[in-house]
């Protein structure tokens, strides 16, 4: 592995880098101007040097990661296998972003003390994951749909005791890259499918838990969908709201007007728009027709991106005190 | 153009042959045991020789159409330039399945005194096709989601005032083969977007004519959606119940016990599983965790084919007092 | 599983159905008017029953099939894992299709008197087809180069010596259904590759012998490449001549003027055309300007029909009597 | 349009700025540290905003352009029509860099004292590039053939009169954005086919030119192929040699040293190694078993960048003495 130790760049590690969050953290940090990377674990492929955005990486195994030599560690583990890894690497001296859910709201008793690390939820948030030890990095689904709720929960906008429907659609990588037969191409080319029906996915909790810590009431139905395609989160969200919007974009240009990563937009967002980028791209149309004042919101991510390493990245830099948006492509 | 005059064919005709639904109809007319191909229309291409299926077939242009040589005209044309065909097709002496939205519920005062051709409606409906000289062939989106919320319906199960809300994904192919840029391969390839957003697509009002007619009271969001696929429709419903259901699926194995194009399963449905066939596939699951109980209905077609060749030929099948199934990929 | 032994119907079984190539077979035994199946192995997902075709199919062990009850068994087993199944079978009182290359010409030196099962060589051929123990069903691959080369070499058309140029590219479901990294969607999507090169592909071997056998003494360069498509095997051969063909077409419909199910063309085959379809399908041009006078022949297969379980049912028809062409889809 | 004139930045302007290389071109542009962008003409599409990579561009009419206003016109025009506006803007004072098919080897008689901009053909060409007034930039399948064939040719490794076969498959953009039927997600998708058989595509004589300009005497046949992806064209060549080469990889290496945008590997290159860089990446193999010694090269571009966009960019690195890579993906 090629490691550069200038005298500004700010060592970090991967534990897990050979899965497709991993590898995109790999990417994104070759490319960053500050961070360096320190080392980059995979247990299965130790000894295997890939190519990763510009640079050749070695991996190493999990066991032999010189925790103690990164500033920062991202753990992008299997969820389930997170836990024991974040508490070594703070134990090393380490702080930690875990891309697994194992840390996320609603998930666990005993968090660790880790910040939800969705940074578009506010000043607090960003001033909490500053001084974190350990953040919990959102999942996917979360991102693309809390961020189309939050302005409306902010505002006093969703209807008391709401039940907001959220349908999303994620391309294969979101489902990582074990080889599992119902993940070979030929099983997936020219198919689509819902799966995690009835509320049952792993992110409902995340979701709810931070809808509700944001001061909402409103229930969730959330239904995932796998896309023949590699990349790109498209959520497809109907939110009743107390009263019609005149503008319908308006709550959301006025919540995110200064953020770098997110664009509120007149037309339909699509995968295209995002794939490679850390942005959430969104866009807000009335319902017409309705009895009660509905809303549809629809939001664009890169999963691999905006949906993990990129927001595991926007997490660093914020920690590490840099511009937030260092070496991320929006 | 080959024609089987024999003894047992009744000679049918394609207005609109050179779409998609037009050639689908060829070339399902083509091995259906009964029928024979008197006429395939196609102005543009004209003289053009093409296989569809088991057969050459000549398109010739829509004024030189012998309209009383079929027995039945299927009338594929635009959306909007079919009424005039079907009048002069019916004046000509021929009945008539007519697969644009021109004639459809909810879409036009003067129905010409059209049946909507959706046999699983039930036995007034089968009953109607049988004797209709206009049979208006049900949209490819109605017909995923109309057919997943009849038994509910029908059975009082759906909430009074319910919102009901139906994300839909489509194959390309439902777009049409008219050249458009946003139709290229590169432009949809790995990409997904909604459109027809806020109960903006044509086909909303035909499906909230018909849940009325029903003795439905709810009201539907509609949103569809353009998948990287050639063929194959999802939709994914949720539907506000009166009480819980202990059997998610017995009110769907109850009223489809005996059609032959609906398969009522456990595992969610996929497109794979109905493209090129003639059928409704679709599953239900309660939505746990909601104060009002909830049902999540994912249902998938072939838009092509159930939902319009397949389907345009099954009403033929009724019309001609043939097997309903004759002819038909299930 | 469902078996109709019905007094028509002649047993047969499937070993190894789980692949793609074993799914194939049983989905079209299924709808073969002759055929019944009585059994169907899978070790690794034994006990499991999947809808293949119009029939549920359960997988037992192997070791459990009845392989005397079938009248003619289908190896559709890994390369290297068939023969002593395929001695097994045939000891039992079977006759056996064996779908694996282990014997087919140019790969053992006992080859148990199997015979290659490419009826399409001739006569010969198939009266040797027709009475054989064993047969060996081609290569996906060499079904789609050799055919393209035999009416050459049989009408001594091909330059002494020549050396011919064959790239083929082919649709994923050619490597198998096995979990492989390499393989899964979001490795293959979007992407294209050379493999095997250098004559290094298993099949090299298997056409070399055959062209000998034919009584060419060209040789060959083949190399394989890796489509982003599920099914189809496209070939573009060059093939130095003795002297220039007036009508590049003509040696080929002479020499296939009765074959069912190879199709000589006028415009390019592409892989839409032949994808579920036991055919072969094919045309041929003088490249203009060149020194000496070279046939450009493109031919397009679907790998899974054609290229294995169809050509199998081809070759177990005629091992039975019965009409070539049935249960096929041509 | 956003247009920066700062103090270092040089102007360029892009005629045919809608197409998919003109689309391009301008998203290269917008972040290249030297060039700004004048004008971006589209005459369908003029008065149209589109988002192209960082920049927010307003297509004018191409009679509009301020040709003048220019150090360097990127002429991205359909074949044939580019001729009299590479004229216009070379007299109204600009350089110009012509991405059509018009001025490049064996295409045109009179070919206006063009250079053909392929840096990598060695430093008598980047002397020449530097100070042309007009550029034709290579098209998208010779740049991945001939820079696969000139170390070979310039080493005289090529074996005297051989046949080179060069067999190409390219994504779908390389086919442009006008709306075509053949074109479209449903047609291509799943799909596969020769195409400009036997010699007939435009850029055979653009190769065959510069292989005798290079000091060849290799004929070549040239089969192109479409591919059902977006981006990337791998070609697969075989050449005969004079001698076997017992290090296929050294020739390239030794020839490409140097180069930035020429990767020379020990493994296939893949579409996916080269989209949206400005690399050609590429492979040597002996063939065994061959009667004479011959190689198999692979080479993969991406169509847009190194096949288009991205070589016109370098070049105008060139012409405007900056580092050829300035702005460069790599």
């Amino acid at each position: 592995m090629i490691m550069h130790y200038g005298v500004n760049r700010i060592p970090v590690g991967v534990l897990g880098a050979s899965g497709y969050a991993g590898r995109e953290l790999c990417a994104l940090i070759a490319q960053h101007p500050r961070f360096s990377l320190a080392f980059a674990t995979a247990n299965e492929q130790r000894g295997q040097t890939v190519r990763l955005g510009r640079q050749d990486v070695t991996f190493t195994a999990t066991d032999d990661a010189p925790l103690g030599d990164a500033a920062v560690v991202f753990a992008a583990l299997p969820h389930g296998a997170s836990l024991p890894w974040v508490e070594r690497a703070r134990n090393a001296g380490a702080r930690v972003v875990d891309l697994s859910s194992d840390l996320r709201p609603g998930n666990a008793a005993d968090l660790l003390g880790a910040v939800y690390g969705m940074p578009e939820l506010g000043d607090a948030t960003r001033a909490a994951i500053k001084v974190a030890d350990i953040v919990a990095n959102p999942g996917c689904y979360p991102t693309s749909i809390l961020l189309a709720l939050k302005p409306l929960v902010d505002a006093g906008l969703v209807a008391p005791g709401a039940t907001i429907v959220a349908n999303s659609a994620s391309g294969v990588s979101g489902a990582g890259n074990s080889p599992k037969r119902e993940l070979l191409f030929a099983e997936v080319a020219d198919d689509y499918r819902a799966y995690g029906v009835g509320n049952s996915h792993r992110h409902l909790k995340e979701m709810t838990a931070t809808i509700a810590t944001l001061g909402g009431d409103s229930e969730l139905i959330f239904t995932p969908h796998l896309l023949p395609v590699a990349r790109g989160i498209l959520s497809t969200i109907t939110i009743p709201l107390v009263s019609p919007l005149a503008d319908a974009l308006a709550p959301f240009r006025d919540a995110y007007a200064n953020e770098p990563f997110i664009e509120v937009v007149s037309e339909q967002p699509t995968l295209s728009d995002v794939v490679r980028r850390n942005v959430v791209r969104m866009t807000a149309t009335m319902i017409s027709g309705m009895r009660a004042p509905t809303l549809l919101v629809t939001s664009a991510i890169d999963n691999l991106v905006k949906g993990a390493a990129g927001q595991a990245l926007q997490n660093a830099n914020i920690m590490c005190e840099l511009d937030e948006t260092l070496g991320l492509p929006a």
